[in-house]
């Protein structure tokens, strides 16, 4: 058994981590903090784990934090640039479920994020989370920076055609639509029910931070010599809680081939992705709770044009659940332990 | 006042049909037919009619159905093809919601619809109910097919950019997304709330029935010379009511240009087309219950894809509100009669 | 044409108002007033209304606001109570949606909402704004105060039984729920989709500001020597934006009747109350976005306790649409004037 | 390892109980028998199970069931009536989802099912699966019927007031309110999401099917000499998949005492059981997916009229979960064994 810390756990993807770690064969959460709630049961906030566990909030300590085996951050963009380097320093392994490491450049960051980086010293050693593609820098890493919600759906969803070069890399559409849980638990008018619900729209199509993020991945997994992917990534705001679908268009290159084979065979040995047969349409509720990404292929009308439909929960395998599962590869577990439960469905 | 028959008022098209002539200041519902529930009090089907449409559902009758000044035909497809001739004979003018008289080509029709074209002999009678496109040709016709739900949104959001030839014609993508009310009325597990709530997916990706009836209004919108209109068209169910969003993807060709301005100007007479300012995303809450259509437009990092969102109801604009539009065009009304209730919000 | 003010036009009911005066055949909307909006056009904020109404959010000056016939309030409880003056004063007549007035006893109404009442000489002058019980002193008043959304529902489902002595009046209850809109439109976090949706449960049960001004209603309706009517009264949240659903209970005295025929005789010239035949029970969606108060009645198994089940749109009858049904009694309009449309259905 | 079989597994009862047992330590999944879809693979049906569950559905056959240690009945009523006796005469033990042999009184039964008993001899082996009562008998039990999801949540808000006789058992009221999961998988126009969602209603007002195994669970409490439990029961509809919320009202006698002190108590030995601090006020998503029951207990403005709030999962504590509970008691597994994992929130 590891202790595990989580700094931040009062949002959406606390309640997720702590959901998944209390059922962890392998771990015992140790400390949770949050400044606002210190001293506080945490099921007093979440009924959901009352009888399940027994630990108040506490106060961000380093010295404390540096008692856990592993930390896990999932906290607004920017707290874990400032209080990374106090845990790094004491050796303990961080995975950190925000931005903040997930960029390598830090003038790209800033960009997008709107402040200076608060720690470039430290993006050299963050391994980005994506077990599909790092696996092995995973294990050996002391820092884990984990992908974004969209990012993951999206890359999972092109990363078999742009390995490949078989489409062209400079019209690439993401169409993704997320659950509101992916706004975070801040009291907003924006994500009322009452603005919410029995609605539908796009978001910041005019630039959304994840998007350096998914190029960055995309680009990452080109052949050399290949025009860097430029990605049109357009975000909707779905009526539901979680959840995240992306609807991938790209125009083919080459020789036809049959797609769907070429995406089981490039995840046949994933634990998390599955690729669904030829004519299959991937639900979100089907990953409901799951830590799983399903996949389609479709080639309309056969014309040249590819569509690639990739769902996931977006608390799940687009934060905490694969937040638990690059901690399993960092500590030599069992990389689906904790994550096996089946969807909630209906 | 005219008087107003429709056949088949017992689905969603229908009650939302009745809606809106209820309170329509040239209007009197003389007859709504039912197979099934001939006798019963259309009230008693909806109680949102209690008190304000006394009559009973009865059985269709070609000889009855013409003492209507219009018939609306608010059937499933085929439905129209088989009992429309009676009333064009006999003089009556007809607004068809379904799909029966949208396709010029019946082999298409055929095609897609998967059984021989009823009456091919009134198709070039009809005229395609989009009044953007056409309201000299409906202010004249006996015989309005009215659009898709899809189409309308589509087409919309596409129109100026074919009209215009500032496009690639050949790439074109419509992501759209469908509230349920959509699907209709009939009983199938695949509707049902514990399947469609709280998650989202694609639908019909391989070939939707929206999608010839899209391309032949965009391809009708085209200059001579060009390149026909091809689209990939890939719909979602959103897990919601009412509401249809379309983002629509393209690759400009030619001089950057103020595109809001393009489409504004396009759109300046419309009653109910609403530009938005150049940063707007339309939400599909803007318009429930309304007969409007919402667009803006992006392009995203000033890159060469152009994205245009649009949205409307799909059960008004989308159906039974164009469906009055038609009949105020036809009839010499004021278009915008009966039609112009703000959206409900929220 | 009378011209109308909005005080507070930024919440949910303020939205709801503009709604149904932009179609009221007898008022034009001459203010809307907004503190922190002021000078942004009202369509920008809900553009449900863009194309409709063109005016811009202005300052709240009590000489502006006496250039209107009639000033609604649509503001969080204690903003009327210190604004009504002035207005009161210059002889404009004012329709309160607010709590300020409809307790007629200031200390309980300070024990109520946790402050003094800060205008106790102008509760004199107040009418409680329930035509179903007031309608001759509402035609007269300056000041008619607006009930509250479940204590129109409530008083609504019991007062038959009450003006008849039928049932125990010291052991009432009203299980309630109530769509989301009505804990209006701030942001805190207990109203965020993520947190409403997808679960049901009671809220302040212990005791709810409306308790107080439901007693008070059904005792104005009892006869002199009953005891005084005491209601166990326990509202619950649902996820859904709009409706109220009341399920009251009582125990029947004395002989049996038939309890339908009893509430149909009471509201049977009421243009918003319709009383279901036995056996119905209502939906709220039946009454979404229209004035409609629909009641039904059951007595289980025979047996001496009586079920009364009410459904309002809490936005509409419960808020703003009673607020318009009063300004008609006020004004001698046609009490249903702009208030006729079918609720929207589905 | 126990082999286990599912009678039945195409419904929602079905695919949860799939769920909880693919993950219990102690149990196999051997056999999942569908009529209509017998040799499809069950991950086929329920995408939420590809990689976890690899087998087909098979035809119902009493000798391939028998192979199984325990057989699980997740059928409409009337199917175990008349497949069970096979399996009891083979010795199996078996636990029954269904209404079949909760009603002690055959004709009871008959009256409220709208026909004969199918199979009244078993009906006196048949245990009540409620553990909360009957945790005894059911360890001995070949045969337990489990209890009905609104009965759940029913028994465990009245049963320590009965079982102290604090109230009058003759004006019981239990409000109770249900997702749509529990209607079933049926296609029903009446359960289509378009039909259900934005909305709230009661329904079976003068007789649910549940009210007679409710009350006769509540006598079964009752000291004796008291007049027997009468319960008003009205269950509502809610727009939402999971969870049931009953809101029970009862009129206190005798002495004033803490009675949540008392439910506290009452409870403090049950796995399953969560009584809430006074003043809380239970949440069904606090449940979601789990097998908890959490009650609260009011008496507002400290007059004589109590009221207790429970909440459940209908799926899981209302249905497979407390199958699953039962099967742990029966086979002296760890009454916990599979039903550890937190709700799932949000």
């Amino acid at each position: 058994m590891i202790k595990a810390g989580i700094v931040g756990g009062t949002g959406y993807t606390g309640v997720e981590l702590l959901r998944l770690l209390v059922s962890h064969p392998e771990v015992e959460v140790a400390q949770v903090t949050s400044r606002s709630d210190a001293g506080i049961p945490v099921a007093d906030m979440f009924p959901s784990l009352r009888g399940i566990l027994g630990i108040n909030f506490t106060e961000p300590d380093p010295d404390a934090l540096a008692q856990c085996d592993v930390v896990f951050f999932a906290t607004p963009h920017g707290v874990a640039q400032s209080q990374m380097p106090a845990l790094i320093e004491r050796g303990v392994r961080v995975v950190d479920l925000s931005a903040d490491f997930r960029i390598r450049d830090a003038a790209l960051w800033a960009q997008w994020y709107g402040q200076p980086h608060g720690c470039p010293e430290l993006i050299g050693q963050a391994v980005y989370g994506l077990p599909e593609r790092n696996r092995a820098a995973i294990a050996e890493a002391q820092l884990v920076a984990c992908p974004g919600c969209y990012p993951t759906a999206t890359q999972l969803a092109l990363l078999p055609l742009l390995e490949n070069n078989l489409v062209d890399p400079s019209h690439l559409i993401a169409n993704a639509a997320s659950g509101v849980s992916g706004a975070g638990k801040q009291a907003k008018v924006a994500n009322l029910f009452a603005e919410v619900a029995d609605s539908f729209k796009a978001y910041a199509s005019a630039g959304h931070r994840h998007l350096p993020e998914i190029e960055q991945g995309l680009r990452d997994a080109q052949s050399e010599g290949q025009a860097p992917a430029e990605l049109t990534f357009v975000p909707h705001l779905l009526p539901m809680i979680r959840g995240i679908h992306v609807t991938a268009y790209a125009t083919l290159l080459g020789e036809p081939q049959d797609l769907t084979a070429l995406f089981a065979e490039r995840y046949k040995s994933e634990p998390f992705v599955d690729v669904l047969p030829a004519g299959s349409h991937p639900e979100t509720r089907s990953v409901k709770s799951s830590n799983m990404c399903r996949i389609s292929v479709v080639q309309p009308q056969g014309r040249d044009t590819v569509v690639v439909m990739s769902v996931i929960d977006n608390l799940t395998k687009g934060a905490s659940g694969q937040a638990v599962q690059n901690m399993n590869i960092m500590f030599g577990f069992d990389e689906s332990a904790g994550l096996q439960a089946a969807a909630l469905l209906p």
